[in-house]
């Protein structure tokens, strides 16, 4: 574990770090925010969107004056694997800055792009050795293509992520051209293994009366909203099996963070809600 | 004037435009936050530091949500002229990036680097005629060389600022390797011309009992206070001839936007009652 650099923010400490992991092969850049209270304390993963490294949230989207009052530790990974000697796309929308929270099973993908294993395994088993976080009291967000992976890990890990919300999901990556070009990259044509990745299709396995709340917010000016996002077919498939979902369709609001910066303590708060209700 | 895009973000409209400055005889950017409120507005002129553009600010203070539950318009500026046939220097605190919110008169500066005419005339000039600004309720604050900024540009405009703060201020350039090295190329080796554009000696002429109410917050972890921020010196001035002064050293908070954020909705709210009380 090597500390890059310290800030101060409400109260609480920002860390900016990183660390080896197993999973990616690679060492992890990531910030962690702890507010500035005792005992272990409720903690949100946070993940990313396409071109996101650990930095856009934890500059721009203004989350710590809640969470320093909420007493929640916010953990933002990096989204991709990076270095020299990881494999790269010129495009924006694969290859680094673009794991897509999955497991590559294809060349060369498959040795680095391991990020489902790193959000589940390594940075948990990190987390947990370094902060002072409560296993138990964890919640899970993203944005965009990290709004997929906030959905898509915490329907897989219901006793690890009792909280899940998103910002602008990719819903239903299998049918829509970021996710289609990422899963025929990263885990081949076989569609059926596209299934293992794909909101729309986990929750229907996976969802129902009984599981995880999930809030959504999308913006009605977001140029993604209706050729990469599609928040309704979640919907849909949440009322198929009677999933809890408050999905809030925002008015004028684009894809960028002043979107998420404007509802962020919304998503916060919810997730404190879930987490220490009792 | 052009509008370069747009933003809706805590329900108000966030713009970033660029226009025609005589003072600079350039283009000069900015960002605009205008609150979904009707009538004229209290505004804030915000100036950013060394090496910032009008984006800083904008994505990192954390600023808006304040700002629209206030009804407050916030003009973020760039921090000096910029393109190809402006002067520039390699350094970080001289040319491009480091305007100084001063009128060079020095070659081969000052053709372009006129930017306390383009803050008191040409901005000022370009908000009343596009955006609903209250002429009369009008606040300025900054960072570092942007706290230099807006102290020296309120005291000396007392009819257009009713009400000044500042981060981590440059409170006396005449004193500093920052200003010394930033005068000597703006305006020349003559020391009794950098009182023009010094904090600490202009409250001393223009400050007093009844004069614009200052607030200046300055992190303890700050690697540039004892070298180059010194707000003692402008403690001491203000005391010296009755100046309102509210100075707060902030434990542990370091030069960056993470402390900035931490306190601008302290300085919104100081704004607004200067500038709303009655």
């Amino acid at each position: 574990m090597q500390m890059l650099k310290t800030h101060h923010v409400f109260g609480g400490t920002l860390s900016y770090l990183q660390h080896h992991s197993a999973a990616t092969k690679t060492s992890m850049k990531l910030s962690v925010f702890v507010p500035n209270k005792t005992g272990t304390l409720p903690t949100l993963t946070w993940l990313s969107g396409l071109t996101c490294t650990e930095d856009n949230f934890t500059t721009k989207a203004g989350a710590y004056k809640v969470a320093a009052e909420l007493g929640m530790i916010i953990v933002a990974p990096d989204t991709s694997p990076r270095g020299d000697n990881v494999p790269n796309d010129t495009s924006y929308d694969l290859g680094q800055g673009a794991g897509f929270y999955l497991d590559a099973t294809q060349a060369p993908w498959s040795e680095h792009f391991n990020m489902y294993s790193y959000i589940t395994d390594d940075l948990q088993e990190f987390m947990l050795k370094h902060f002072p976080v409560d296993r138990s009291r964890q919640a899970i967000s993203g944005h965009s293509m990290g709004g997929h992976g906030a959905l898509t890990i915490g329907l897989k890990n219901p006793e690890l992520f009792k909280s899940i919300s998103a910002f602008a999901p990719i819903v239903a990556p299998s049918q829509v051209p970021w996710g289609q070009k990422a899963f025929t990259h990263y885990i081949g044509d076989n569609k059926d293994n596209w299934q293992h990745y794909d909101a729309c299709e986990l929750v229907k396995k996976l969802g129902g009366t009984e599981k995880t709340p999930i809030l959504i917010d999308q913006g009605l000016a977001d140029g993604f909203y209706e050729t990469e996002l599609k928040p309704e077919l979640f919907q849909q498939a949440c009322s198929e099996v009677g999933q809890k979902l408050t999905l809030r369709l925002q008015e004028s609001y684009d894809h960028s963070y002043f979107f998420m910066s404007s509802f962020i303590d919304d998503h916060l708060r919810f997730h404190h809600n879930n987490l220490c209700a009792d």
